[in-house]
């Protein structure tokens, strides 16, 4: 690594320290005014971004780069609005830094409680998508975080222009402009540059594919909140209604196919296997889902395509599906320990013991009963934003909203107390 | 590193995981009886755990360690003793597993809660003390998580005969004994091997020196809860209540020195410093603390010892203080910003407002008002226990008790919601 390059990358680092400092001071009217004064500057310089991003997708063309990823980086008019909508919307949202969430008193009289302040420096790492950069420079800001944002080299013109307005807002109203910055070098040095500095950054939260992840844990001294894939299962149980069911399974594997909390793995109860599945597959069979089912499957639709190991622990993020039968409650949760992802799975049925012992035992995520798995989502679970989604346990699990963008300090009210 | 002990490793954490999913299910009733059957195995079986340790004490003295490593190494009929009351508190502390912490009702009919599960399975690598065997084991069977035990070579047949009589008492009440497991290789190789495990271990959490810590922290990719150290300050305010300052002071200097929560740098307002210093400074005199001061300080108390940059970021943990004189509030929080360890910081002082700045702005993870720095700890802010303290923000801040072993699943109630 050059040296110029860890130098550069430890001022940013430094720099952000330092405005964290007074972010966690801020007041929530002085935050949400900057975040309005954003969704300005992003209005009136709309056609200036949209320029940059033009270069970026040119040369995105030019390198060859897939079409999903073109896709993925093209920005157009429609989106501009949507990211203006979207940080007048985290203005709006709750300030969680300064709650006291729980306080109690001492034998001794000392009130100890809990009180939420912001994690500090979190480096974001992410590829193509420029939304992300006002997603995460959104939510940084409102929670008091300062935040390094490292996206793909392919994105830098529509990231870096993003970064400079944002500056320049955050500026415009006494918010320290270091809060918001963008690595602008695309030397892939740079990464490795940022993941050494443990004592400047408190969190990294690499977002893409599942390459780019491995990659940060492995390198990273500083924590790291990741999500891998979502292998998600609906169990359709033997006391199910299944008409819900089906309205369900379709709805969990073909409104949106591909998206983490998607279901890629279809389990059927034996007990009702031979009514549901020819039913289901029908419907699935209108919408274009590829069907790969267990032995069990195939008897009962014959000449479908077989299902094998990789496929219970693929996330296909397609129209495609994993079908298994299952012997009852025990053998479905199983399945969903040996193959799945931890992220989310819905369990179907009508039987309040059967629905409280797969809420008991499932530890994934996100465990529903008689609801879709896209429901699995900041958003939709009324967190009012997301900045990602854990399938590690620590910090954080799950959709992650402003919450977890905090953490909690100890504060102690006493008068005169010492330890005997 | 060998291919035995990876192997080696690799089935204990196996294992660990697979009981890991039995625990999470079992009922406080059950964990309860384990953990009084680990006191009755304790209790019968203490001859044979002291001749354990008598082999430990004989090579560490064989081998040349320091007087207080050896110390640290030995138990006595009184350790046990406590080990053996610990493991029945335990037992009468609440489980935090199961607890829904909240539950709140979407638009749409969905209800959604946040319920606390365990961790999964935890590492614990520390070095000498036999007792954190019997605290973490402890700790981690009563919130459900399964632990791997990894203690130094230097305490191994005290570990080994804790694990054997833990496993004994686990199985004898149902619950599977690999949910505790002490490594009982002593080849450091098998620490590179435990922290490669990201998919079986959840989390890591070393205990000990900051070699020792730092040196896990860059190796694992498994997510690690640290403390380095504890550089805890008292700033006396000008509005103090002097006779409370120097109770206050005097306590957290003095009465346990050799711990993280002892004061190591005591601030003191200009407006006060020729009234406290000189009383002050008498006090510890008679206690024997070697007091190192700033150029302000040297001039009121003409003779003494001058601080360094050095002295202002040591954790002396003995009876030494380093001791400054700041120009009001802002000079004090700015010292602790930048010479602090993030640990625990104290303010004494009548003001309602200081006191209350003083809350809001420094971040560390224990800040008190009026009280000692020594209550920060897992016992005195009233946990019930303590596996450790976090001076990194991610998962827990501070002292940690049971409920920092767990984390939080979504539940979803639904009715067959889908999403449009």
């Amino acid at each position: 690594m050059t040296d110029r390059i860890q130098k550069q990358i430890e001022a940013m680092a430094k720099a952000a320290r330092k405005a964290s400092q007074i972010l966690g001071s801020l007041s929530t009217a002085n935050k949400n005014k900057a975040l309005l004064r954003m969704a300005e500057a992003l209005r009136d310089k709309s056609e200036r971004v949209l320029q940059e991003n033009v270069k970026d997708v040119g040369a995105a063309k030019k390198n060859g780069l897939s079409k999903a990823m073109v896709d993925r980086l093209t920005l157009t008019p429609q989106q501009i609005e949507a990211m203006i909508s979207s940080l007048r919307e985290v203005a709006t949202l709750p300030d969680p830094v300064g709650e006291i969430t729980r306080m109690w008193k001492r034998p001794n009289g000392l009130m100890v409680g809990r009180q939420r302040i912001p994690l500090g420096v979190i480096a974001i790492i992410y590829e193509s998508r420029p939304n992300v950069t006002v997603e995460a420079a959104s939510l940084c800001l409102k929670s008091g975080n300062a935040v390094l944002l490292r996206g793909g080299s392919e994105a830098i013109h529509s990231n870096r222009i993003l970064g400079s307005l944002f500056q320049e807002s955050c500026a415009a109203e006494g918010v320290p402009k270091e809060a918001i910055q963008v690595v602008s070098t695309t030397d892939r040095d740079a990464i490795d540059a940022l993941l050494k500095l443990e004592e400047e950054i408190d969190l990294v939260i690499p977002r893409g594919g599942e390459g780019l992840i491995r990659s940060v844990v492995e390198k990273s001294r500083i924590p790291v909140i990741k999500h891998y894939k979502g292998v998600c299962h609906v169990y359709v149980e033997a006391e199910a209604n299944l008409d819900m069911a089906e309205k369900i399974c379709f709805n969990a594997k073909v409104q949106r196919p591909g998206v983490c909390n998607a279901m890629e793995t279809l389990l059927v109860d034996k007990a009702i296997a031979k009514e549901f599945l020819p039913r289901m597959a029908k419907a699935y069979e209108k919408a274009g889902v590829e069907l790969r089912g267990c032995p069990e499957t195939v008897k009962i639709l014959p000449g479908m395509k077989k299902a094998t190991d990789e496929d219970y622990s693929a996330e296909y993020l397609d129209l495609i599906l994993a079908i298994r039968v299952v012997k009852g409650l025990d053998e479905a949760i199983d399945h969903i320990r040996t193959y799945g992802s931890m992220h989310t799975e819905s369990i179907v049925t009508q039987s309040y013991e059967k629905a409280q012992r797969f809420l008991r035992e499932v530890n994934s995520s996100t465990v529903l009963v008689n609801a879709s798995t896209r429901f699995s989502d900041g958003f939709q679970l009324g967190l009012g934003a997301e900045i990602g989604i854990s399938t590690s346990k620590i910090h954080a699990f799950g959709p992650m909203g402003l919450e977890e963008l905090t953490t909690q300090k100890f504060i102690v009210y006493g008068n005169g107390q010492i330890r005997e």
